[in-house]
């Protein structure tokens, strides 16, 4: 149901004819009220695509209306045209629903530089929004895949409110403020600041610690949507634990579709001296491409563990480094530990804990291997 | 001839055993005076060696006789017992040589985690020591290869005095402040202090920009030794720039034979307002995933190269970005540039020109694409 679960919303998918080989290529998500509330936050990449500098300047009244997004083209790195063209979408979608374009946000994924076909685009517009439904949630889930094998959508429901979403993302998955594109709705009876609140908590602990291959996107976007059409304003912290289970269930179907991966990597830093400090030793691991070419081959290689923390500003003496993989505690105190021919890496999920026996914070990234399939899919990409 | 190119020096390279495959794995490399005057920079890696702990000491001094290094064990995360083997190695070193062991600095690359066999590697120090020879310097080089496929040595001679040396390094090649293991050798008849000055000088703009994956070591080392034997004290500036020759030699090697690499990639960035933005661009940009597997695939995909760019914190304008790629101008003023087909990226070297139009400085980082045969080669190196 994605983000037509929570009520007030429609939404429709179809395929435009932006993607030449036919597929779903255009969503539209509508916010239908009583209230009009939303929240973003957006790709600290300071080359930022015309969609994320347009739909940044309409969050900032903290009311969205309508969300376009399109997959076939990214419209990032396109000069001023590019602008115009995002500009000229919004106005589109304004005109078919009623609405001011200023609260019509705008999502673009694809390939960087090459302008997006307009003549199908805003034609697409207004087929989408003829079709817009109470149904139409998994066909706009379908519709903004770009590399992304499975669509991606996930739904908690609470005492007569829910918060649905939907995600796209395979490639090019690194955190700055926000990953990916995402759209969340609720029917919810909250405010712009509540939700803003309650998406930046949730991001930060799921969105912002995906981490598949280390490269930030011009495009990324997570928004929040309510209608308020539940009549019911939760606790905030209740909502806001809602908002971060979706977002935790959409982070995790991003990993689990990254580009040629073969292996889902768990890395858990324990024991740090600060939640930063365990960020950074969880980023350094995640983003090793040797210790990711070892997992896709089985090899329990904690030695490359060490030398990617080794990397960090963290607090921590490398002679009380302990490493578990699935586990086993294969490096203790900065040296060899248990029988590394103890671990099991047979199974898709990789479970890597690093203690830095500095403090009590702790922080969880997720990545992915690093494979062949991976490098002849993005060597292969824009062809 | 590498390290015995200049005058003063001996060296051997033998197979003491510690590789299975019965391949050279010990190289002795001598100083014979009348001086020796040595320098070294070591890995930025907070996780350290023992051979870099116990070099580190030496090197205090600015003295050393005698280099031992081996390959096969990288001796790294072997806590006490790992310490205790280099201390031994440089004890059997110093005895067999009849110099003291605090001028013995030793170098170790291989597997990290293991301890070395030293029932093979004491006895091949002695080995070692009798094959002790002016013509050394080639058998040295080949036994301190890991998974290089070629040894790697570079001669600069001037008017009565030379500098040669000897590197290995085909993975794990990312900057500290030193990388990989490289001795140097000079007849030049210089002190400590002014070795120091010249190799830091010219580490800093060439083994320092060689970032072929990201990945640090935690066992770089690079010393220069010098023999006095020419009985010539060149100009500095003369100096300096012959030692910054030889390793520039030996980091375009480095490059050329990096693991699973088909393209060597010469990232140079011109227009900035700081070299310290200069070269926070180009690793940045070396070290985008998406972008070398697009030059694996020979597209010149130079939206990865600018959202590469906007990760980091260097002063630029994302509007007056501008991107060559062999040669031609994909990318002008942040959006679509010159054809992309025009670019011919046949050929094994690809030269990226990032111009951030912000100054006039510029640095130039070289790094390699991403290919299957790396993944390979580091799913199944442990193994």
């Amino acid at each position: 149901m994605s983000v037509t679960a929570a009520k007030g919303f429609t939404a429709a998918g179809i395929a435009a004819g932006i993607k030449e080989n036919g597929n779903p290529d255009l969503a539209l998500v509508v916010n239908n009220g009583p209230r009009r509330a939303a929240a973003g936050v957006f790709t600290s990449n300071r080359v930022k695509a015309a969609p994320v500098l347009w739909s940044e300047q309409v969050i900032k009244s903290g009311q969205v209306s309508a969300v376009v997004l399109n997959s076939g083209g990214a419209n990032a790195c396109t000069g001023p045209k590019g602008f115009q063209d995002t500009h000229a979408t919004a106005e589109k979608a304004a005109e078919v629903l009623g609405r001011g374009a200023i609260e019509v946000a705008v999502c673009s994924t694809g390939l960087i530089g090459v302008l997006l076909p307009m003549d199908k685009l805003l034609p697409g517009v207004e087929t989408a929004a003829a079709q817009l439904s109470e149904h139409g949630g998994e066909k706009a889930a379908i519709a903004i895949k770009t590399t992304d094998t499975v669509h991606k959508t996930s739904v908690v429901s609470k005492d007569g409110w829910t918060v649905g979403g939907m995600a796209k993302g395979a490639g090019m998955l690194a955190p700055g403020l926000a990953t990916m594109l995402v759209v969340l709705t609720t029917d919810a009876d909250l405010d712009s600041e509540t939700l803003d609140r309650a998406l930046r908590a949730a991001t930060k602990v799921t969105f912002d610690r995906v981490d598949s291959d280390g490269c930030m996107s011009t495009n990324d976007t997570v928004l929040l949507l309510a209608s308020g059409a539940s009549g019911i304003t939760p606790e905030y912290a209740e909502f806001a634990d809602a908002v971060r289970q979706v977002c935790a269930d959409l982070g995790r179907q991003l990993i689990g579709d990254a580009e040629g991966a073969s292996k889902d990597i768990k890395v858990e830093v324990v024991n740090a001296a600060s939640e930063e400090d365990a960020v950074e030793v969880g980023r350094s691991i995640a983003r090793n491409n040797l210790l990711k070419c070892a997992i896709h081959g089985e090899d329990p290689n904690w030695g490359r563990v060490l030398s990617a923390i080794g990397t960090t500003q963290a607090a921590f003496d490398p002679d009380q480094l302990n490493v578990a993989i699935n586990g086993v505690w294969v490096c203790k105190n900065g040296s060899v530990g248990e029988d590394r021919e103890k671990v099991d890496m047979r199974y898709r999920e990789v479970h890597i804990v690093a203690d830095l026996a500095a403090g009590t914070e702790t922080a969880t990234i997720w990545t992915n291997d690093l494979t062949a399939d991976y490098v002849h899919e993005n060597s292969a990409y824009s062809s």
